[in-house]
């Protein structure tokens, strides 16, 4: 019997923005692994057992995966939005890298989905337009001063920024610090978008700029996005959101 | 009658990796607007207009949408991968900003696609498992040494750089100039990948590293992405590639 492990993007919410090929992926797999949230979006089924687990043990979890797989069964390891930002995906390959030899030779696949900041962005208009980044803000795998010149750095030469794991009960000062460092490099008049459970029933976007931005706006779930200079907002009205986009045209 | 206007991303190929609001989006549509490939993806059926025009046309392009829209058409715009990266969506909201005041109250949604840099990492592990910027090689619309300088500061901080329009026939220096430039900057071991024709039939992925990279690699429907010193490459034995990860965790 041969086993096989697919890396899954689940995409930012419902099944209106999840791929065919993952949900084929997910019809023939016998092992369901990721984190419980991740995992409680499939609904049970005969044949199909789930191995919900607790954040923060992405190791452990790729292992249990990759060690399934090598015995047989056909797994698949659900992330939210894609799999291979800030996600599962480098955490198998981790594994792979430094575990069996034998790993290496399983049927292993990447099925991308739609990140949560390109779901976030499509809510509002085109604010990651141009040239962008994606940068985490957890400093649990890297050190925070390495986090403050990537935010330097990208808001200097003119990227948008995509801040992904923003907050959390752990981390509770890291986005305040990260605003107030950009503030030292942008002008406060910056569109900062604040999406939150984006496409879900709770979902939550707020519009607002630089100089007002407050960490309080985000929570685990808020994928936040700082806007440069040029980003534009097209107002709509009383009681409407603004459009938010990125010019395709950027003058030095 | 009112009109419509969905901003669609087709994802890097075939319909399996298409979400199904997007294919509901075009069962739906009237109108299809869009650069000729992406247009001649989707099949013809009776009641579906076509409209494919060149490239480089965006904002041409983009009014013209929005003209048929506030018409009553029900329009699709469609764009390879998603329609927020270096796509259609930018073009629309720039055409409502300086064009008529009447289509900001229009019916207006993006759909997000599957980008091409995710579906390319997918296809060899996770490159871009770590902070990363996605950024257009293009001087047609910003200047080139604003380029350079965005190349400089995302190698000098350490992010995975995905370079969208890498060559052209109209541009065939820029992608030589850039990686000359990144070998200034990081270490000639640093694994770059060009990725091709993403899940087309054609498709064709090379791995090599920055001090053999050559600019004659790719062509315009490549990715190229260039990882980092943390990069890593987990080999599979003769004749198979390697898969490419960014381990999650980095030291200063």
């Amino acid at each position: 019997m041969t086993g096989s492990l697919a890396i899954l993007g689940l995409g930012p919410g419902g099944p209106a923005q999840r791929t065919p090929e993952v949900d084929a992926a997910l019809a023939g797999a016998t092992d369901l692994i990721g984190y419980l949230p991740y995992v409680e979006r499939i609904p049970p089924r005969p044949g199909l057992r789930r191995h919900p687990t607790d954040n923060r043990v992405e190791l452990d979890r790729a292992r249990h995966a990759l060690s399934l797989a090598q015995s047989g069964a056909r797994v698949a390891v659900v992330s939210g939005g894609d799999p291979g930002v800030f996600a599962m995906a480098s955490a198998v390959f981790e594994a792979i890298d430094h575990g069996d030899p034998a790993w290496r030779a399983l049927d292993i696949r990447v099925l991308p989905g739609i990140s949560a900041m390109f779901a976030a962005a499509a809510r509002i208009g085109a604010p990651l337009g141009h040239d962008f980044c994606a940068l985490s803000l957890s400093d649990n795998l890297k050190p925070w001063p390495l986090v403050e010149q990537r935010l330097a750095a990208a808001a200097t030469a003119g990227f948008v920024i995509a801040l992904y794991n923003p907050i959390s009960r752990a981390r509770p000062w890291q986005l305040g610090a990260a605003l107030d460092l950009l503030r030292q490099h942008l002008p406060g008049t910056v569109p900062v978008i604040f999406a939150t459970a984006v496409t879900r029933p709770d979902e939550r976007i707020a519009i607002t700029d630089l100089a007002k931005a407050e960490a309080s706006s985000a929570d685990m779930r808020t994928l936040v996005m700082i806007g440069t200079a040029a980003t534009r907002l097209v107002t709509r009205g009383e009681g409407v959101a603004p459009w938010v986009y990125a010019p395709r045209s950027v003058t030095a």
